[in-house]
């Protein structure tokens, strides 16, 4: 293992990162070499893990989640990326803290910081305030750094906000990395981000646009597809553009899902709320209105049910290149007869796809962790390169 | 110490117990050797505890748990086991996750297990639905292990089910064992598990289940007593007959309290609903029946009512043998005059006992911690053997 | 480092404490030895941490809250302190257990210490109730302990009861330390306790009570003030004058806050509700007599507007020493045209001394771990010494 390991190490070590005392909250806002380190170190703590390799780097100290949604799997993953490295979890729960009650986030963000590395925050419910919000805590901890009344600077890592997803991206492009072989071997290949029918409404936009955001990066010909009037953020869009002439790749928007399915090496068929009733619920949440909530939330649903022929199926599948493209999820995904009458995939394609999604979502936890070693230590690559050589094991041999 | 403990762990080491990947979920299922095992794995936790030895075998796994009805001590209890052994606890709070969002059990089990040792269940709710569930999450990590999902193969620990309650019973066998001197010392001593009083009702039937299902197995005369109509389930019962027939001890079902308790050596008096009540009751919170439910839980009260005589009294006690039996109980007891007016045990027997049956509860995270020791190492014993060689301080010395 | 540590430890070495096997419930029920003792353990800690040395002292067990009252700092605090001396936190969450189902509290804190160091519990809601449960548990932890049912005896430490805050009122006096450069230092400086406006009703007494009540035992002149009829609980008003006398300081009571502000060397402005509300309050509240809460909270209210000059302005901070008096506050504050229309505190006040309060909490977490290593441990200046000994990188160096 050591000898496979050792590579990794050294790549990661010859990047230029600007990681350390810095948050990682949105992809497009990192460099390449900032991408590529996230990469390296969640392959190196897996490769870890795997080996029984104790990772522990902090002993004593906290990690700070903060929910602002339901969450298992992100929860977990956190919690999981924690205890690997030797941080005691310690959630802040709004129903149970004075967060209600006044209290500003610099204060908040500061209370809770005093002996803590790292602050991960779930908030993608409202457009426009998720990825503030983070912003706001971000500067609130560097004050309080920079003030000396913190003694480390928490880095604040977006498990989801109203814009991105960069955990779940970057667990799905390595997923894309162990599948086709490397980050190399992507270039070229089709990936099709499509909008998919679900019963229900309401569900984030930071999935695809994460998707978008990032695959462009890499050289692979993304296209985004969905039924007209169910746009992402436009300036996420936009940037998805520049992105892939810049790679070298292509960036299509189109409102076929059979066009974007036509010869694809990876599908990523996923429903998500149009960005104008988004910021329309945003609108009438912040108002109380509830009785146009609901007359919002039954027009949703209504239109998603004209388009229900956005669905997954063998049908489609069968158009992807060599009708095998790999079919991806952030999981839960909506099952036709399954979890709904009528969803976002075919039972028989999920379940030939069930455990590849599932893998998908193993380097999640990694890549959290990866994400707090590369913010937290100016020489990453020499921590692990120690942990290597200590070799202490994770569970007794 | 060292003295006292190496026997026990080389009595372990001879022990062929087929734990190791596997579950805990009913005594019945599992062979006299690997109750044996439980035992003694917990006698040696106990005291390296009490030698200030660290028994930490994991760094930077998790523990994860899973409560579907109120706890206090058996959350506590698997708390503690969790931290003694070094691992961190998770707790999977489906009022905060997405599990009542149509996401298959498959999926949770697998998406919370990624660096996850140990999963405990309490479901006890629901006739026909803990132990279904708990297999289901058993079968789904196993497969995720098989597909190479998860690195390592998470052992299922029912923490009380509808059928069985394992962690008490194992701490009720070694509470016996420690104040009988030996497993071989119970041979021949009669125990009375008898239904008591109680003005609550729905109380499961897994604790009076364990109790004839496991004391059955060491050549005791185990006399389960309870009011006609307040059955166990049937094919439990029938278990508890065969383990008594195949070591040598007995087992009698009879009507009457005073019967059980005469000449007891040990009595249980404890409370728990009608075998067919819970299934009536199950069927009507399926159907969200309200007003029947109300009506059952009515009918039931007064049922218990008619039944009130049902009470562990200080003239009980007296037809004991000597009038000394040793007074078991899972705690909390509803003890008359304390926490209700009418209960399963008058205030003076309780009152003389308190400190026994704190002893008993005490075995409990220690009891857990032998579970998950021997469900995960393919060599306990010499884990174990390791761990006193080390001699590493609990607490500073 | 080491050579400014080591005269700490040695100073706390040759002190006399009674604090191991006991609990810190009520500053003034301890010696001035012990506050001595809580301060150099507490910067002994502190500087343990920012020189990056593992002041883990415990492995394998747990550290327990109870809050009873929403919290954030508080309960980060604890976390932070649990986390930092090696113990894995656990709260009994009332809502989550069968506390309320008629357990007793001897059972519930003998069941939930097996393993555990330390019980931290905020009981803060209800006059003449939060001291006295904490009471309980300690006898109910003392008993168990003595029955050789826990094989170690928890410490109980408040985190806020009716009575007294003293993790609070410790890190107020260690800020006054940092601030002023010893605790000699302290002998002569005016503080000034007193009531501030706030539209809220209902703020404990405890903060204000712990002020007086520790900072009159070091020779300073400590003047309360409050609108008539805001008393504090009298016993403790009594005990302030009596330290004061014994310390060579003053102490006085005034109903003017210019009185109090004149000449200030440090003011404490903050709101809290009138002991005899509080009593009448916890009277109604037992009852359940909620129109009569609703029409008590409104007149509270009311009286509380007649008072809101009772504000910490420019004005007011102009009449202190020089017209710079530190300004203290426990967070959160009730700020003027922020937090609210009309409070305890001017914006611009708040703002120029915002991090010095964040500075004051801070020291929150070393003191509750102080507390707990001296509660725990026989030997705490040589486990301390040990540490520094050692010199484990507390994260990767």
């Amino acid at each position: 293992m050591k000898e496979q390991v050792r590579p990794l190490i050294d790549r990661l070590a010859g990047l230029q990162t600007g990681l350390f005392q810095k948050d990682f909250l949105l992809t497009w806002n990192q460099t390449d070499q900032d991408l590529l380190a996230v990469l390296l170190a969640t392959e190196i703590l897996e490769a870890f893990y795997r080996a029984n390799i104790d990772a522990r780097t902090f002993r004593g100290s906290l990690a700070v989640s903060l929910f602002r949604d339901k969450s298992t799997r992100t929860r977990f993953s956190f919690a999981s990326a924690a205890s690997l490295l030797g941080l005691s979890l310690m959630d802040l729960d709004e129903t149970k803290s004075q967060v209600a009650h006044g209290e500003t986030v610099r204060e908040t963000a500061n209370m809770i910081s005093f002996l803590t590395e790292v602050i991960g925050i779930r908030d993608d419910m409202f457009i426009g305030e998720g990825h503030e919000y983070m912003l706001e805590v971000s500067q609130s901890v560097d004050a309080g750094f920079a003030e000396g009344v913190l003694p480390q600077r928490p880095a604040v890592i977006n498990l989801q906000c109203d814009r991105d997803h960069p955990t779940q991206s970057m667990a799905d492009l390595m997923h894309l990395i162990k599948t086709f072989g490397s980050v190399e071997a992507l270039r070229g290949k089709k990936i099709a981000m499509t909008w998919a029918h679900s019963p229900s409404y309401g569900k984030p936009l930071s999935v695809p646009q994460g998707i978008i955001g990032l695959m462009t990066r890499f050289g692979m010909h993304v296209s985004l597809a969905h039924p007209e009037g169910y746009d992402l953020m436009p300036d996420i869009v936009a940037k998805a553009g520049d992105f892939a002439k810049a790679a070298g790749g292509t960036f299509e928007v189109t409102h076929s899902m059979e066009d974007a399915f036509a010869n694809a090496d990876i599908v990523y068929p996923k429903s998500w709320a149009p960005f104008h009733v988004m910021q329309e619920r945003t609108r009438l949440l912040r108002q109380g209105k509830a009785a146009e909530l609901h007359e919002l939330e039954k027009r949703c649903l209504e239109d998603n049910y004209q388009q229900r022929d956005w669905e997954c199926t063998e049908e489609m599948m069968a158009k992807t290149k060599n009708g095998q493209a790999l079919y991806m999820h952030c999981l839960p995904a909506d099952i036709t007869g399954v979890s709904c009458e009528a969803g976002e995939v075919a039972a028989s394609v999920f379940d030939r796809y069930r455990w590849p999604t599932y893998r998908e979502a193993e380097h999640k936890p990694y890549v959290m962790a990866a994400m707090i070693l590369l913010t937290r230590f100016q020489e990453p690559a020499r921590v692990l390169a120690d942990l290597l050589e200590k070799d202490a094991p994770r569970r007794w041999r």
